[in-house]
């Protein structure tokens, strides 16, 4: 391709993941009409058979591209960017579609016929390589696992946000995170390291 | 109604609920076809509308009787028996359909356009007696709170079976909340309650 048309095929793909978020926020998988997408898009049927082959195809992109919607977000390091990927995820999640989408989607892809961990797992990576660079910094207690941390977490959050949902449409989730780390923290750090750690949600606002 | 047709009575809503759950359990909610579950529950359609009134009805129905599928095999009391009540879930979560169902149902309930936090809140109750129960007995820490902990338990629960689902089919559930007692249970219990706390998943499998 030529780069005017390199730029413009990346426009349209970011098109279809933006209108495709919207909808699937709105209307769950079942409910999101191709139509609707490719209209709010302004993009034809070809466009999205090429850039992802199917509505399913969609689907899975956007659950893939969720972490990409917090980590540009982020300056700390260790355990501190552990806890500030939740605060942004948590800040995201009331105001971004492609991140609300991502995670609805996550959440209710029995429901569409797809079992695929993913999303989960990508997560479960970056989570993971904050818990390794906290444990060489001195911060975690010397018989917990990173591994195990990451992907505990990744389930927390998932269920935590799904419980926020569905008794406040998320507008306490902010406040359910820093319990999440008031309560888990002394079982994975060590105090000096647990005194330092900014619990403050607004930290996940500065994106 | 007679006493015949009283008990008549209970026998097909409890042949309904069996038979919803293993449905939904294989099949999702918008997969679930009506004839079948009546097939499977030997009952006429008018049983259906008189028990449940509908599909969702019935949906709603299996959500809301997970707790039962639990508690009778509990005997333990205070903190073991919040810990009991998980290992009996991660177990029953392999074996049980109308369990299995009504997880499945609750975490995918957007799907088909519900939001009905009845079942989380009736976890968190039953919870937030165990920890309350726990507090009277002095095994919590002074600055936690029963509520705010029973939430969050009822949300990681969710997330880490939903995890352990795509990853391993549920197989590694029993281990996996074995790892979230002993991430969590420093940040909430005193250290002399957490000596005495068995955390054998094959707790789980008495009933």
């Amino acid at each position: 391709m030529t780069r005017p048309a390199q730029e413009r095929a990346v426009r349209t793909r970011e098109a279809l993941l933006r209108a495709g978020a919207e909808v699937f926020d709105e209307y769950g998988y079942a409910g999101a009409g191709i139509t609707r997408i490719l209209e709010r898009a302004g993009v034809t049927a070809g466009a999205l058979y090429f850039h992802f082959k199917s509505k399913e195809g969609l689907a899975l992109a956007i659950m893939g591209v969720q972490p990409q919607q917090i980590e540009p977000n982020l300056s700390s390091h260790g355990l501190q960017r552990l806890v500030d990927i939740t605060f942004v995820w948590a800040y995201e999640l009331q105001v971004n579609p492609i991140l609300r989408a991502g995670v609805r989607l996550s959440v209710e892809q029995g429901s569409f016929g797809v079992q695929d961990p993913s999303s989960y797992l990508g997560w479960k990576e970056i989570m993971a390589d904050c818990l390794q660079s906290a444990d060489r910094e001195g911060e975690l207690l010397p018989e917990v696992h990173s591994e195990e941390i990451a992907e505990f977490v990744v389930g927390a959050c998932t269920g935590v946000q799904l419980y926020s949902q569905l008794v406040s449409n998320r507008c306490d989730l902010p406040e359910r995170t820093v319990r999440m780390w008031r309560m888990l923290l002394p079982g994975i750090a060590r105090p000096e390291a647990i005194a330092g750690i900014r619990l403050d949600p607004r930290r996940g606002e500065t994106a």
